[in-house]
């Protein structure tokens, strides 16, 4: 990386390039577009963020989808991943990045996984058809039958399905269908995830229901996105849920007094004859 | 937790408590709207982060500020934060909660502090005038004169006022006077940095520009977010730009072709007689 | 934390314990030693480091092979990791935990991997001894020879072998292996590890060295530890390390420049006709 | 960086070094020190982090010392960086990295702020005399009260003292002090921290102890380094804490029971007329 101004050897300065951004003395340029005047007030944030990830502006019946996508991923009450935030703010209320970034750093496998992972999962089956054929709703069937008795007969679960709290329906998922269905957008992925629910009742004669992070994850995949950028998207989404946790322990800190119950709490069991 | 056998005191039960969202079996409310029925379709994301952090949904006006502050944050090229981010993804790609919280936690007092710095700055001179009076232009610029002469005097710069590369003109600062004007938003805090700016000259003879992260630290303040949150917001911002940045790695890596260089320059430096 | 209004269970209260540590106004105990009295001055922190992990001290021959896998560690140099934390301190030095969190967010699969793949794959294999039996040499031998051919049938690499820079040996293997031999420690792990590297030179005809993070998994494994915590001691060890670069990049900070120059040279490949 | 064979421009290429280490084929050097025959089995861990650190090695007496600073900070039960920990290590099993860096972002103003705060404290105040002249208890003394005074009279705690369990005495305090002066190191720094206590005292009528974090400080000041790497190592001893509880975690899970307590009791607050 030499500053001084020995030509440009084209061939080895090639891969130190990015096309997210970058700025001159009289502008800023992202995906392309000028910030000032294309995106500033004529973008929203979510179709920004479309754009930084895909390289396209969404349509409007995408950007629907979207934001429903990341309106449902953005919290889900005190999670563990929210309890970190707020306890780690509690120890560095100057650095509310390390918060945030503490949030975010359980978002693994356990709570956001179930996006990601179904995603991969409908990948998995729809990779199998042609390319150029949009699979009709009997091959997506017959495909789901099959990898889910595959799946089963492995002993794993299957992605997408099931749910702690709602047992029966979650909330999220019908609405993601209608939603999908207003704008035309029922895609392979969440058509597939829906035989694949019912493959699931009829091999193992017990309902489960598609849960919200496997529709989104479907939904997202419909939109285009590989399976790890459907794990960044919920870490987005969950930003902004951590950013109202952080602003309410500043409010109403819980982090401290919740630092100090378990810490007695421990305690006594530790020295059960002390006061 | 109580802490000793006494019956349950609703007293001691209530710190623990949050009004971001809970779930029960059929619904999920987020600050009080039902997820799937009143957000999912209805609210954009964008719109449920202001709800989130601020408890109201924000008017028509609001919104169209509130998006392009984050999109006037969300990314500045590779970035030492984008650097971070997409040299973490190299050596941890199955986890990339970790490579953007790595993105994040550079978010701090050198080139995010500017927008929070700002808001802190234009929040001590607003909080001399009586709560209930809306400062009118000659109160504005007799105090932004004021505090400029303080700070001066007192050796520190002014928060919000100059930029490295656009030494002229910030493109993103006329934008957000022009947002403002159009939405009848032109606030106290964006009014005074204004006046900072012709204050900061006069007392100076040196012109410098009003910089993009002030003037949204500024749109912030009047949207009535207290300085911590726009350090929030900025972080939700930055997050749309490193997942960009990490869609890119996967598909144009550079982190690793980065490290072999950095890595074999110092190595050349450490033992120079190596071939 | 009672669920209903029944009265303290002490069976609802068992699970919030924890055997690391606790305080009253008098003492501080850690994993049932007095802190001031029993291991300030007593213990070694490396020491302390095993007895927090392992509920025991370790004897002299395994305190020498504990620091030895640390210091082996502990670090190599401006990895992505080092430039993570560095680049992280440049954009918030008030922060020191985020620059150190960031470079050890990059500690996954690529980088630290190795100690707790290779961990990971000797246990599979000595898990098909039975419990009461030391394996003898013929017997690992054999195993040894199995588990390679049945991983390179399976396309998969051999964890523990190889290094992109130390092609012939790697220098801390052989001092591994004297330093556990001096102790007597050699253990079924790193016996095993030495027949591994055999079969596969033999099945494949191409010598590769057992790498120092495979050594030192090995070595970590016969101390007693479980593969996840191999990783979690090259994370100790590799915070050493960090804050060695943290400490120079205090008086001799590359950070800053580093970004200018991968902005500039970006910058110049997207506006080439730029000056 | 040079991307071909163009004369090395040293101009350009200074900056780019690292001395904390490198490798070549046949060699990892760290410090200066081949690792596998210097380092390995020839020095302990905690010698290396003083060494990368530093630059030098700690005498046996300094070694006593910094070993005996590590151990008191490396755990004070399940604190709230404790807790973040487990709890992200809940969501994220699979991503150890992320568990102990979330651990490690708590460690911020409130919890390890102390420990620098103090040094920086006691440093201000050394810095008052001339390089060149050891100052004697009179003068330290003397110093003492001046600054106490001025730090009362501006509002401002004095950094060390006090502890909010330990009210009469913190027992890692007196053990310092012994181990400092077995070794002949009672440093200016820990000399000048019990007149600071002394001159608090005085002045205001109230016994506060000197705290373990505040004299271990002032240790680590006295062992030579700089107010910010004693923040540095503050992290590097709780991350052996950390992965002490991760293991315990591991065996002993309280992570996802405490989250359902948490959700449980909030959910209850948030619709009380639920079952």
């Amino acid at each position: 990386m030499t500053e001084s101004s020995e030509p440009d050897s084209s061939a080895s300065r090639d891969w130190l390039t990015t096309s997210i951004g970058h700025s001159t003395p009289d502008s800023i340029t992202v995906r392309g577009r000028d910030l000032a005047s294309e995106v500033m007030g004529r973008m929203s944030f979510t179709d920004l963020a479309f754009l930084l990830a895909s390289g396209r502006t969404p349509s409007e019946a995408e950007a629907t989808l979207f934001n429903a996508v990341l309106v449902s991923l953005a919290d889900h009450g005190l999670t563990p991943t929210a309890l970190a935030a707020r306890l780690t703010y509690t120890g560095a209320p100057e650095a509310m990045q390390g918060a945030v970034a503490a949030g975010l750093l359980g978002g693994g496998s356990v709570f956001l996984g179930p996006v990601e992972d179904t995603a991969r999962f409908l990948n998995g089956i729809l990779e199998t058809f042609p390319q150029d054929e949009l699979p009709d709703d009997t091959a997506l069937e017959s495909a789901a039958a099959d990898a889910v008795r595959r799946t089963l007969d492995a002993g794993l679960r299957i992605p997408g399905l099931g749910h702690p709290i709602h047992r029966e329906t979650d909330p999220r998922t019908p609405r993601f269908f209608e939603l999908a269905g207003e704008g035309g957008q029922v895609g392979p992925n969440l058509r597939l995830l829906k035989f694949v629910a019912e493959a699931q009742q009829k091999a193992t004669g017990k309902a489960l229901p598609i849960n919200g992070a496997g529709a989104a994850g479907a939904v997202l995949a419909d939109l285009g996105f590989p399976p790890p950028l459907t794990r960044g998207f919920a870490l987005l989404a969950r930003t902004a849920g951590l950013i109202g946790h952080l602003a309410e322990e500043m409010e109403h800190p819980i982090g401290l007094r919740l630092y100090k119950e378990v810490d007695a709490r421990a305690s006594r069991n530790a020295e059960p004859e002390a006061p």
